[in-house]
């Protein structure tokens, strides 16, 4: 049995094999390797697309699919030890437990929380649930990690720039209003670099990813060839870029005090993707994973020109996420 | 590719057809004119029977079906230029584009707001669904329009009466707390006179529909040669009847003052159908698309005669969904 | 047509046909008994098992499933003749009528509201349903009663036991920050007589069950040779068990004024099912229904000690509720 929870775990011939099962299900998208089976989506937050496109996945591989959401759940406990007489009902021990005997996996989406960093940098729901289950688990965006995303995102990059291995990719933050989780870039910057792309990871000074993150992208970027620049000038993050990943995230220094966080991130409302950071790259590749603030994140002159690959960045999750299902299972 | 919007985007021939093939289904309901086909039913407001009928109607004829709420989802954006740093995190145009690459087919229920009338006079969230999709796109619902209820209610009327030329229906407003939307009303409206109806439209006259409905409902008779009667005397209105249909709806002249509106309403406490109302008829049906108020819209009496046919009209969407769905997949 | 409301609504050797089918679904989970049928799960509170369990158990066999719950319905009204210009816009009666056209069978969940002990007692939501369906209706947690719940459990006993008579059984209050409903340990309790277990009912004074239930489980050991003992020491109570089955519920004197009865139960948080607990059993199985709260209701030690059944007892659901889906549509 196995899990699937960050891209990272596997070696790069697995991952360059989704990719090749991905395409095969985009061929293809129907099959039956998933009849017989049942499946759990677990939201804690909201969705769009990750719901859609797995309950559609499941369903075209001959599986049937639950979805349960925050309302419809008892609120979860995952520390361990505690006297559980506050708001939390039920421990993800048990709630894994018994999901563990109804389901043939379980897909969970908790996303960091902002408020006690060791929670979030311990992953500790979605570990929780990794440490109990007795059938595969699947993450569907945890605080740390993305990798249904990322796989989608290598895939798209595949379709686009024909591979990896010498193409630039500028990962740049953007302003959003509120503080948003890390989990999607710590997973396209890990991804981007063990591909071996040449990346340029741009944000403000006070924007920095978590130095493990880092040292985990550093290692990769040795390993396949690729490079790793830091740039904190927005403009010239994109120069040359073949491709343009914006993504909103907020400032780890910050974790115990939004009002301060808030505050460096007001500073940076220049930092959205316009026709002037486009200009600098090489006809680059627009990519957002949504769901994108326009006139924020980027300008709807961007993202409603041909450059802008948003829908078929969105489409591959569900060819990605077939080959997921199918490694899981079949494993 | 086309879209199901507006009963009166179709001809009466059409219309005909629909109710055919409804009157079939009702007799096979199964079918796998859906395999292969996924679905997803997108409700920003509240639904029971709506969500419950597309469901089963979906599933009945092979298709998947995955249904999104208000609660699951993010809050969209369907205004144009518009800078989005407030409470909305997803325009509705990448909402739509999205589900546009996972699914055949896109349901979506939006009422109005009640609050800006030229949001709602626009139709602004399903015209955006339908201006973007690149999949057929149904209304479950919008500010304007349900469709789905109007085509299940002729099918009612045509079980119940054996047709429409020649026959009486009084579509009645009734008294309601809150202000409700004027899909409802609009609908059967425009799908009575269409038919060829007679129809006694009657409110308080603080109670008009717009203009543009009532113009449409004309020259809907002037082409079928059925006829239309404004009255603002309850009991007179179902003088002769052999359907009444109730609704309460809001009032349109005071869309910027809740206060007076809601003064205008209480005023008309004594709009409920009851005993008396029924008596003036020819022996008449008595119609809702539920939910109902008891004893405020509808007297106990009334709703649990043998008159009453809310639950034949109630199964009827299912039947005349099915005819929709069939219409949008394989035209 | 049958409902499936109390599992003490049954005669003694139906019960043992469920637990003979249930072990045959153990061996072999799918079949097509629900081909061509499409039920409903109306979720009026929240749900983790019940949900994920009915869902998988209809999907295994075949039939069709939509799942509502509270935030997606209209409020319902269950008072009769009353003027409905509050907060409820639908009646049961409506509700119920409706899903009959669409649905093979209606499952519901409605626990006590703790408000109105006339309401609760007599179990007004799922009575409503029962009383205007025209397709079955299964009991998924009432005011009153859990069948599923208590035919899972004694699918566990069985399987634990071997048999039920002459093996002991101690089902214990425990402490809980809020005054939960009766349904479960009514039902355990009533099911564990009727098989002729020798029963002890072990509660703080004032957290009696109601005397309509325990004169109900009088009869029970009259009829079947088990026996009940009532113990006021949670010590004493365990003393000689082979299960000790743990659940809290809020006290009845007190349902008009929840602050005194938060300060009786208060007094009580000493009851939990403890190591010492456990010591005074004969080497006893833990069961508890979940959702649970840890070292609240059990202390870690037991909850995770090899004692402790409660996937089993999960799972066990899953399997006796295919049963009575099968005994609903075939009987």
């Amino acid at each position: 049995m196995r899990h699937f929870y960050n891209l990272m775990d596997l070696p790069t011939d697995d991952i360059r094999k989704f990719l090749e099962r991905a395409e095969a299900y985009r061929r293809e998208p129907y099959g039956d390797i998933l009849a017989r089976k049942q499946f759990v989506l677990l939201f804690l937050n909201p969705s769009l697309r990750t719901r859609a496109s797995f309950e559609v996945a499941i369903r075209e591989l001959g599986g049937g699919v639950s979805t349960l959401d925050a309302e419809s759940l008892w609120k979860l406990e995952t520390e361990v030890g505690v006297v559980m007489d506050r708001d939390k009902a039920e421990h993800a021990n048990e709630a894994v437990g018994v999901l563990s005997r109804y389901f043939d996996g379980i897909g969970i989406r908790a996303f960091a929380r902002g408020v006690d960093r060791d929670e979030d940098f311990q992953d500790r729901m979605v570990t929780a649930f990794m440490g109990r289950a007795t059938v595969p688990v699947f993450n569907m965006e945890s605080a740390l990690y993305h990798p249904c995303q990322s796989l989608g995102d290598l895939l798209t990059i595949q379709d686009l720039l024909g591979g990896f291995r010498g193409h630039r990719i500028a990962i740049t933050w953007a302003y959003h209003p509120r503080a948003l989780p890390m989990a999607v870039p710590n997973s396209i910057l890990l991804a981007a670099t063990r591909m071996g792309l040449d990346v340029t990871l741009a944000h403000p000074v006070e924007f920095a990813l978590s130095d493990a993150i880092l040292e985990m992208a550093r290692a990769n970027v040795q390993a396949s060839g690729g490079s790793l620049r830091i740039e904190h000038d927005r403009l010239a993050a994109t120069e040359g870029a073949e491709i343009v990943y914006a993504k909103a995230w907020g400032g780890l220094k910050r974790y115990d005090d939004a009002e301060a966080e808030a505050r460096d991130r007001e500073r940076y409302r220049i930092w959205m993707v316009d026709r002037k950071a486009m200009e600098r790259t090489k006809r680059a590749y627009f990519m957002h994973c949504l769901p994108v603030r326009r006139n924020v994140v980027v300008s709807d002159e961007v993202i409603d020109s041909a450059a802008s690959v948003i829908f078929k960045q969105a489409e591959n999750r569900l060819h990605a996420q077939k080959a997921i299902l199918e490694w899981l299972c079949t494993g």
